[in-house]
């Protein structure tokens, strides 16, 4: 049965099996110590346009968001997130394990908004018993976000600016990053994107890769002991080159866009599928149709997807995903069990 | 240059990737709930001999360790452990930062000693301040231990008698498993071992995957919310398919004990190289030659191995590691380098 | 200047000095094995009718909070808590230091509902990726709430019978709870509230304590190792002494009662006098008038008080706080600074 | 029966008691804003010869040394310790549970010596996976040690010079301060130890007062949120003018050395009655009797002390200590219960 329940359904894009398979035998230092980890570094490097660049290859999402947050984060200070941001809701409390807690602000089509921000770290500094609460000590946002929603240049730039004001790091979670950078909608690049944050990563396992999630100090401001906390974490791979040559295959030929693109392609098919009936208006990888009950009903044993959430009145938001593995074929396929509209 | 640096310096054995291959454009479910996952866990069922063993795979060792251990433990409870166990030295401090102090007792050739085990566990109880202290909640080994001797039958059988008489869960860290079972010393099986503690893990890593460890519950014991504590501690794979076509691979046709017997053969060749100056009588696929600083000289422009440890006389202790993939070839060239001895 | 800040600005009600003087030099064995909390335990279980409950004296709320609660959750395991309740807001996440999430549901007047407690449960569990996310291990509401407010023995019966529902403990925050049980508006008892959650404690620092908690398990469902839990927490006094001295005169002769008692007169007091312009009918020592910008100002320079929070129309809710130590003449004091209304 | 188990044994210093009875009804600020917080830093600014010193009034030794430590140390850093201190022994892993490791030197009667300080620090950062480890990123000493010895001024000089050349902090343990300062064999001062340093806490606990240890950062120094940090882990005292006042007086009219220096008086006495017996030749309020069984049972009806250790022989290792409030009478009788030696 054809799935679009998420975009990890499947392996590896083939170029990156290759290179697996191509160096296999090399003999290589192990924990990043490689050759390809160096390699696919200057790459990434020369991709954001910084040079300085600190980059750790970690191996996956969960994992890198609470190894960056907690390294970033001293004593009682919290990290402030959307309330719908994964690491608030679906990471099993990542965060709170390492001692810190995750702050909410409201949601926005997934998105956090600055001048509400801005607001909440004016009154949290006007409260007379602040120094009895966690210290918003940095800012997550994801891009895109868990709605598939991106940040304007200009929106970015306004969350960064009020960060900035208070001495307060902002963290970009990208496990989706190239699904948002290829979407037509979005007017910032990886370059600007390097400029408006303290950290990123980049997402490999949602985007053509087995695992693997790049984390990127764009500024050389690399917390203290940093590899170390890695392995601390348990996030740090003995075969590192596993993550060096996945990476290194994706930033080769410009082919992490490329491939971004082509899911971007695939999920507006999808999205012209369900024009009159989407929760949001997602321009990435990750659509969300409102289905009643029957045509849920209908599909399912016939595609895959998700049950996102129960809408008041009974309705289902779903979820239909595309990625770099999505073919032409499967959406005709996804298309042809839709009853035609007028 | 030729490496006997350690046991993960190249990629996967081929069969795995043939087999990632194959897989690779299935679709399947996430978080290791797809069908390759299924298939290895039935296999690795059969091949320890326990049909209700629940299963968990997961990515490296430390994070293995840190996971499994904050698991079981409760509260005040810390783990006790030979002072040379990976947990104690080598994991930059990844079970403290869980909660749980490393309680260590002496070692000898890498291995804790059940009568030792049991007089710790006599005195601390005898202590009227007891309850002032770390309670010991588990016991965690290594096979074959970070010196590469293994525990007999009987030796395991009687620590793991110690740990029932105190209601103490044992563990067994077996990233290196299949070197120590495979190896002509061990006298206990697979099926043995999962019958002498109470959770174990199939070490992949070092033994011919690209990464993954398979933590076994043999007796259904797996503590509550087991997999969202995964989650939480950042070690649960999107694509859990990677780990689990591995272990499916590696658990087909006997591959896993006989990737690991190849790797012994090409280890008593290495230390039959240097029979005269051994620091530790090995008998797996880590040998422990005692070098000169002249004869390190002489070496170490051609061939790559670790130093260990420095001795009082100047002489360095070193490691050299063979592996799944090391060649009969790769040997030869080293006994070349070495001087005729009479 | 007189204050009515809070119920800790005083330091402990004169029997209890006498007490201290008393005991003084008597020579006791240390961290809580001292005759005076044996003293106390009794009389705390004859007062809530609990033959067995285990009880331990901490030093402070926030400290108990956090050392309860850790106590009994395990691994992803959270808490449950209004929005307003302290753990969420004004405890600096020492719930989350220990690893914790703590999990909000709306609150009315500082109250969680047991029908959206009930709510919340179903809808977690009907959550296609709930082990993804943290568990609900347990639910903590505070008695009286942080408005002043308190729960019916009805309302404390459904809620506790969700908890039960989903074998869920339940732990009452007592910081208050003589002001709470002493409310002319309380339809329950001491004794009705061991019966109707897992574990409570009973304020001393804010109900006429130097310092301490009494935490109660009124059934023997202690935790395993809470006394070493206690001391790594750094909750465990050595001179324990202190708390049994101070509780074994709290609970002789019904003093803890008689002098909450005391301080609902006095607040009933003040709340009659802002009767018309209270923010929350709150029937315990803390009451919440709505003062203006101008009468703020009128009174600052002559009583002190908390602002609360500021409402939408620049008005701002305060809070006047009694305690047992406050005299009819301050109240008489507060009520000469109010003008006259007819 | 007369004890001499602990200095904990009675309440306060009658002054202490004095001043509670005076300051009672006075009202103030919670959590250490009060006056007499205020008045007690300015004497303890003073007598440590520190203007600029920030000072916090914590609880107990315990919940001092975790929030200190874990204040000062960032991720997977580590913290310093004679094998026998507090820290490592006796706190329930109580830094462990903030997450870091206690990391182990040899002692010596206790103490740590410099030498094999800077030794295991040079050994640390030559090893070749030193990154894989936890890192020393403060030294922990008791002044006086767990074995009642001191550290002298040369000697104290001599750590602090390594921790400074490794530019790791150092916290000096003070929970019996007065005790270690009073004593004749003391070549430092109150004022040295001030400058010998980068944090210390002065032990209230034991020398006089109820309960309260007084952190000090001499030279500003102090860590940031530390007082939110405080708070977060459950050391912040609501009425904080219950340390202020105890501090206040221990540090009006030279209170707190001079009650030190009569425990060492009546310590030489006991010391004095097992001149030939002693297990260490400590020069403070601990003293460490070699008793037999015979003689340990002829005495435990009518004093009590503690076991300390079993020596191989079968012999006891005893403690019996003094404190600001055990008088000459106490002494004379335990002289009575001795066997008159030739």
């Amino acid at each position: 049965m054809i799935s679009f329940t998420c975009d990890y359904c499947e392996g590896a894009h083939p170029l990156i099996l290759e290179a697996l398979q191509r160096t296999n035998m090399v003999q290589e230092q192990g924990y990043g110590a490689d050759s390809f980890c160096a390699s696919a570094k200057a790459k990434i490097r020369a991709a954001i346009g910084c040079p300085d660049a600190e980059i750790f290859f970690l191996v996956g999402g969960t994992q890198t968001n609470s190894t960056v947050i907690s390294a970033m984060l001293r004593g009682p200070e919290g990290v402030l997130a959307a309330q719908t941001g994964h690491i608030a809701v679906h990471e099993a409390g990542a965060v709170e394990f390492t001692g810190h807690k995750v702050l909410t602000l409201p949601q926005h089509e997934g998105k956090m908004r600055a001048d509400e921000l801005a607001d909440w770290l004016e009154r949290f500094h006007a409260d007379g018993s602040w120094d009895h609460m966690v210290y918003p000590g940095m800012a997550y946002i994801s891009f895109p976000t868990e709605y598939g929603t991106i940040y304007s240049k200009a929106e970015l730039e306004q969350i960064y600016a009020v960060c900035k004001a208070h001495g307060m790091p902002l963290f970009v979670d990208g496990a989706r990053l190239g699904y948002g950078l290829a979407s037509p909608a979005a007017d910032l690049t990886l370059k600007d994107l390097a400029t408006l944050c303290d950290v990123f990563y980049i997402g490999g396992t949602k985007v053509g890769a087995l695992c693997g999630e790049a984390v990127v100090f764009p500024r050389g401001n690399v917390p203290p002991h940093f590899f170390t906390t890695v392995k601390q974490h348990g996030a740090l791979l003995a075969k590192g080159r596993l993550l060096g040559v996945q990476f290194d295959t994706l930033f080769s030929d410009d082919l992490y866009l490329q491939i971004s693109r082509h899911a971007i392609e695939m999920a507006m098919r999808v999205k012209a599928l369900f024009a009159d009936r989407l929760f949001i208006d997602s321009p990435t990888n990750q659509q969300f149709p409102i289905l009643t009950a029957s045509e849920v009903a209908a599909l399912k044993d016939k595609v895959l997807f998700e049950i996102w959430e129960t809408l008041p009145d009974g309705r289902f938001v779903t979820r239909f995903a595309t990625s770099w593995a999505t073919t032409p074929e499967q959406v005709d396929y996804l298309a042809s069990l839709l009853p035609r509209r007028k």
